[in-house]
């Protein structure tokens, strides 16, 4: 379950190096998986107005090549784990395909309070033809009880 | 009613020809008023928590003179009106005396749903010493005078 | 000459109202009038690597309806004026075709130590067709020297 | 070798769930070390225009317990390693002595073309009470001891 998200880098992203400000790549791997999401069928935005709030819980950024202004760069993203409440993607930021920085984030379904909470069964059901089914597998046999195992078996 | 806030420019602020990028102005200008309230025995939090939003209507900024990274600079802020249901607010970015960039705000009070909403009597006594006085002068049918220095006598 | 970008509204764009906070339209503007002057053949990059630099002047934002997360955003951006070295854009934002914000800014072509410097005169030609040529006319005949001048007769 | 540096969260870094953009962190983690390095003696400024890149290589962010809009945060700010051109740095951002976020930054010493470079003297020289006495040694074939206290007696 991968996406490419493009996005061209805005002037005000630049910093005085003449680089791409580190703190903006968050935001680049944000735009990925709402993309990705909304190609699978679902808006992070109808998710979180019914209720679910998907909350980061951490988040890791590495640099390689520094990006510049204008750059057309391409996000590839990756769900690359579901288990339980949690959701682990991971990013690289292209250009022209060479690989500029890498990352991950982990989300957890919350409620408005921050509890957690489990994911929504349609949200689990889009998940699960790829990412989900393979985590079970990876779990080795013990179910990872999230309302998409049926879904995935 | 004026206040001076200082604010030290961070390293994302600044862009690729080494000035602070200019969007961040109205962040500047935020800082300032809200500390201008709070200097008064006010908080914007407390007052968005109470249901009352101060929404932005309008902004401008002009700049005379780039500000560069690490610099130390002071916002100057002045409420320069209060009118109804809004706040005019005048804005001054200096460094070391010297005026970089003004600009103004006008913030009308609204209710959760954007719906214009007498300003909270609290707020209003807080206001009432300068630009308030004049207000409530106004709202009795006196002749705007805003700006003319008899109105508040 | 008048361009249309379309903006995705992107989750840390939007505050605790649920709207997109004030300070990101100026960005927009930005992203605005950048695809203009690309759809012409420039490129802001290129102009800024030579050299010039196009430094905000003065800028201002009214706000008319809120934006909110995920938002498809239209900006219209328009060149209303080539005056010297400086140049006017008008904006307006636009979502399902209803006018949720304006604004404007002026930028002044400057060298690489902010002085005014005469606009590149492949720039000048770009923008010659329209703008400038609306714009000689409304200095009634006297020449407004710009290095477009030619270009625009 | 630590510092506690204050921050007032800022209304543009709230999200619409009413919490600290996730994305502001890093930010914060800056402010921290240049206030470290301020602490010291150094500015991250002057070292920047005499040549010296300190360039963001990896970071991390963790996030525990939501902050909200104008909390008053403190960054607490430790330079745990220095290796040869890298320096690692660790955060904790505490709330009232709560934790709600912890995350690490690794820079490298970099010239003006992102090429390494070694730190100059003057800087060793301020870090090198701590971590910088640590580097000397292992510079020297000492065994890597960092972060044991008998490494830097």
């Amino acid at each position: 379950m991968v996406h490419e998200t493009p996005v061209r880098v805005r002037y005000g992203e630049v910093d005085r190096m003449g680089f791409v400000y580190h703190g903006h790549y968050v935001v680049y791997f944000e735009m990925g998986r709402t993309e990705l999401l909304r190609s699978l069928g679902a808006t992070y935005r109808e998710l979180e107005d019914a209720g679910t709030l998907l909350v980061v819980v951490e988040t890791s950024q590495r640099f390689l090549v520094p990006a510049g202004y204008d750059d057309h760069l391409m996000i590839r993203t990756e769900l690359a784990d579901v288990r339980g409440v949690r959701l682990r993607f991971e990013y690289e930021v292209l250009r022209d395909g060479q690989c500029l920085a890498t990352g991950h984030t982990v989300l957890a379904s919350c409620d408005k309070n921050g509890r957690p909470r489990r994911m929504p069964a349609r949200l689990s059901e889009l998940l699960a033809p790829s990412a989900g089914e393979q985590e079970s597998r990876k779990a080795e046999g013990a179910p990872d009880v999230q309302g998409a195992g049926q879904g995935a078996s």
